[in-house]
């Protein structure tokens, strides 16, 4: 534990969070994603679903102002347009803790797939909704803490 | 995922809990027990609270009937007797999940760190209410599948 840390952000997890640097992205995975075979490095997050991961991790992690969609999520087959559920949970999670300003893509899912092996690192959870895979990028803090 | 395996059951936690035999135990601690410096092998489960986990260890291991206390909790300091909020559900969890049949007893503090250290791993949650902290005895599965 530590002060003012949500504690799904486990030890491994805040230690690669905070070693990333500016553009280097990460993946937020549902529990049927390949998560294993597909990351450079895994950390897995068992009992834990997207929203709750999403804003433990969005509670320290900067978002990158510097393109234009920080945050993309993998879009459903055939119907690339559609929003369900757990994309829907992820998108307000986005901005209740990240706030209004981020624009959200999506991305095929073989092509997410291929984009997955260049990632920092996958965060798999336990949230068995289909089609819960979101790439995020690291942006910039200021030096007044503030993110760019 | 895997069928009718809880998802909490991470792939280290399965492969640990079916790795152990008769008489070895487990630790299941709350988020402040210094369960890394203590422990053998380290079994973290970030953002699950001592109940959930309590009740997928239990849905899948065996308690010890060759002894009369499979279930020990840690006792709270200066009152040995009182049950508080996290033993309470935890016991709840043991008696929803394995029967009603399992007796508890309880350990002093720093007796349960000193037990901890041959404890064949310590799955730590972060679950951050005090004294939440339990040892289990592992027993044994007759042919049939049920409880010896």
């Amino acid at each position: 534990m530590l002060i003012n840390i949500n504690p799904i952000l486990s030890p491994d997890l805040l230690s690669t969070l905070h070693s990333m640097g500016h553009g280097d992205t990460i993946v937020l995975a549902d529990a049927n994603f390949p998560s294993s075979s597909l990351s450079k490095k895994l950390i897995r997050l068992d009992g834990v679903d997207i929203p709750s991961a999403a804003k433990a991790i969005l509670s320290v992690f900067p978002l990158d102002s510097f393109i234009e969609y920080p945050v993309r999520r993998m879009e459903i087959d055939n119907k690339p347009e559609e929003i369900n559920d757990i994309q829907h949970d992820f998108i307000e999670a986005v901005k209740s803790t990240a706030g209004e300003r981020w624009k959200i893509s999506s991305m095929e899912r073989f092509k997410f797939y291929e984009e997955t092996k260049k990632a920092y690192a996958v965060i798999s959870t336990t949230d068995a909704r289909a089609y819960g895979c979101f790439m995020l990028t690291k942006g910039v803090i200021k030096p007044d803490g503030s993110v760019w």
